[in-house]
């Protein structure tokens, strides 16, 4: 494996095998795989559990890392092609992205998406400029509309539930103040058509994710057995759902046009994920990336329940993420 | 030991051999002890010595350790239980901190006093919501009331002074430009009672520490053979005083009410500490948790002088958290 | 060795057995040659090559550091003497620096030119006052006037070029919307002169280096049979010229007026490395130390060809540093 910047880019019994490495990680440590191998973690954007838990994944392989967090500490980046640098950014990524890259043996980016516009989001246009200079290992730790390890870690936790292959996974959009990226629900429509499930994306009218979005879930869906849909009938949606996956995301049809989003959103606050939402279907797991916003997004009777598997999602990010250090970086 | 998050939890035999083993790990080293463990290191407020100390404790030991500062460059993090967070904080420490610690051996926190109702800051609400949430080792790195690993390395600073048991330790109020927590005059006097000392709280009117505060350290000092009392008389204080811990903090009569304190202290900038203060106690050793403000709580000619041990007792943090990971984490 | 402040510090003989100690390291890396060593690392100001290159040179030799930016995480730190603090810094460096390297093995400590006085920066007045309190090994990451790092890794990358050891070397002032230090520049002629080469000073009216910088360098130069001399024709500067070291910095006529700097600067946007700057001298290497503002001191053009070589620089770093280390701490 040279990078692992898209689960797309894997075949299904390629992303079985990184999990099975996962659980063998869990059961039998491998304290010395990665010793004298570092990991350089670059931070455009904030971050708590990819932030911790890649240091970790590294420490319990026996390698090092180094963070950078352009902006704070260091110098702001530019990312745009092109331009005279006479403002606030001192340094470009063209020279400091293949710096960083030289001093270890793999780069993780988190470089979130702009949020302008969405044709230039959807194509990973910053995050594809940075990775296009690197010939060493690379580590997605969200871009603009993916977040692989992320993916992964959910997929390990579904196994560990026993959630059947074709099981019912509801992405269901929940209220948030403000827009946010599309990244993780892309990258969970996408992981969950992928291991072969009913995929319904549940989300009010305005918020549809984008057809190319849709159509890579069925693609992955199409080759797994899958099916992916979308609606706006909530009881519908989840009646026998065995998942429900809770994310919040930006108006696409005002994508990068704040105002007009926060008009759409207003109105939806209803959309906090409550104990009634499972009254046809009480087995149902409640997922989320994390982080949340307690009684704004989902609410404490549900976060703070059984149901809730949001700890174990984010606890999962490390195995998951040391099977593909492992694979990157095991010589 | 599973936790270390306050001295009163221990006996005075206890801390002893804590001491002891610090010392012991001064002269022989023992760089594979923690071979393989993680501490996780989340400071909700600024820090040097613990944020340096501890990080290094971790690796002399052959350990790890990652840092997380909740707002810089990692999110926000909510403590109040229940509400709609709609606001700033983008995570509740109900996720936030089980997560983080699911990634580690051990966990430091670090957050101190909200410094507006006295009541909640003694009765450690935020600290404790959060460390009432985790099954793992736990270290205090500061909280509102309580700050054991400072208190540990004075204890232990003044053992290599050969400071009598039963010497005098004056805890002084020292000037500040702001309200500051109670958090090492707490820790101080209560570590001093314990150690068998006779202790002397030293302050002006308005500044008296709160009678939890007292009560405890007087608690301490009855098992101890110790004594605790308080006064505004500096001479009296100084008269044979083996060591001046003078401290910074806010008006407990005026606690939250930063108006209010701003006028009391106005009038007390000449409580920085002098060399003049020492007519009567020629040998008194100046003792200072760090950051201290020169020539506003304490004047150059002491903190250059040989009185002042501040920077031993800095170094003390070290060899005294060593230990403390040491009981904690060596299985 | 006891201390990496200044190339200055060393004769010739010592610097070339550094950079043979370097390139042994590329070729036969020791993992363990400083395990169980750790290095502090203070950073006043802003870093990427140097925050992520020090880092990984412990690690790749088997040792660990940890970093603290001052007032960003940890305390605001005052450097003046005898200053009543009662502002915005809660430590002095009089404390703070002595206790972090009282938990490491050596320390490293970036602190800028503060601008406004330069003699005063030309004394390190600063850096000076932090350093005379420690006994242990120190690195400089970069002071008012000295980057010895930096010069290190560009001495050795002209050595990887095959640079004539009296080959031409150019240094040429180049356009920055804001007066930049001294260091670079500096630190650049003195460690060319030393190298043995022609160093020719390119810059326009109202930015001769003070002449403290240009006698340096060219005591330098008597000892290795080199010269150097200044001029602000660049046509005769880069004829033949074998490297053209761009850097950005202030008006030494008007140091610390930022007004009168801009008025002059404000006409010099034209100083932008150019492909057409190498008309006469086709062979010529174009250096920066990095960050490089792109189009506005280099042009595209320059950065992305051949010609370029910033980012060897930059990797080299790393090799000369832990060069540096293991002459520092290797017992």
């Amino acid at each position: 494996m040279k990078r692992f910047v898209d689960l797309a880019d894997f075949s299904r019994e390629q992303v079985l095998e990184l999990l099975a490495l996962a659980r063998r990680l869990e059961s039998h440590p491998e304290p010395r795989a990665l010793a004298g191998k570092i990991l350089g973690l670059v931070f455009f954007n904030p971050s708590l559990r990819t932030l911790a838990s890649f240091q970790v994944a590294m420490m319990r392989l026996g390698g090092g890392s180094f963070v950078i967090n352009p902006g704070q500490g260091t110098w702001q980046l530019e990312t745009r092609r092109g331009v005279v640098m006479n403002g606030a950014a001192a340094e470009h990524v063209r020279e400091g992205i293949p710096v960083l890259a030289s001093y270890c043996d793999a780069l993780g980016i988190r470089a979130f998406a702009e949020g302008k516009d969405l044709q230039s989001d959807l194509a990973e246009t910053a995050f594809n400029s940075m990775i296009g200079l690197l010939d060493k290992p690379v580590v997605n730790l969200e871009s603009a509309v993916n977040h692989p390890c992320q993916a992964l870690a959910d997929w390990k936790t579904m196994d560990e539930l026993e959630v059947p292959r074709d099981g019912r996974f509801v992405l269901s959009w929940a209220y948030h103040p403000r827009a946010l990226p599309l990244a993780v629900p892309a990258a969970a429509v996408h992981m969950a058509a992928m291991r072969g499930m009913e995929v319904v994306v549940l989300r009010p009218e305005g918020f549809a994710l984008p057809p190319a979005i849709m159509q890579r879930a069925r693609h992955a869906a199409a080759a797994s057995g899958g099916s992916v849909r979308e609606t706006s009938d909530r009881a519908e949606a989840l009646r026998g759902a065995q998942v429900l996956y809770a994310k919040e995301w930006g108006a696409t049809e005002h994508y990068g046009d704040g105002a007009a989003d926060a008009r759409l959103r207003g109105a939806l606050t209803d959309w906090c994920v409550r104990e009634d939402w499972f009254a046809a279907a009480p087995g149902c797991h409640v997922m989320h990336c994390l982080p949340v916003r307690r009684n704004t997004a989902i609410a404490d009777e549900v976060l703070d329940s059984a149901r809730s598997v949001v700890q174990r999602e984010a606890y999962n990010r490390l195995p998951a993420q040391m099977a593909v250090l492992h694979q990157l970086l095991r010589s």
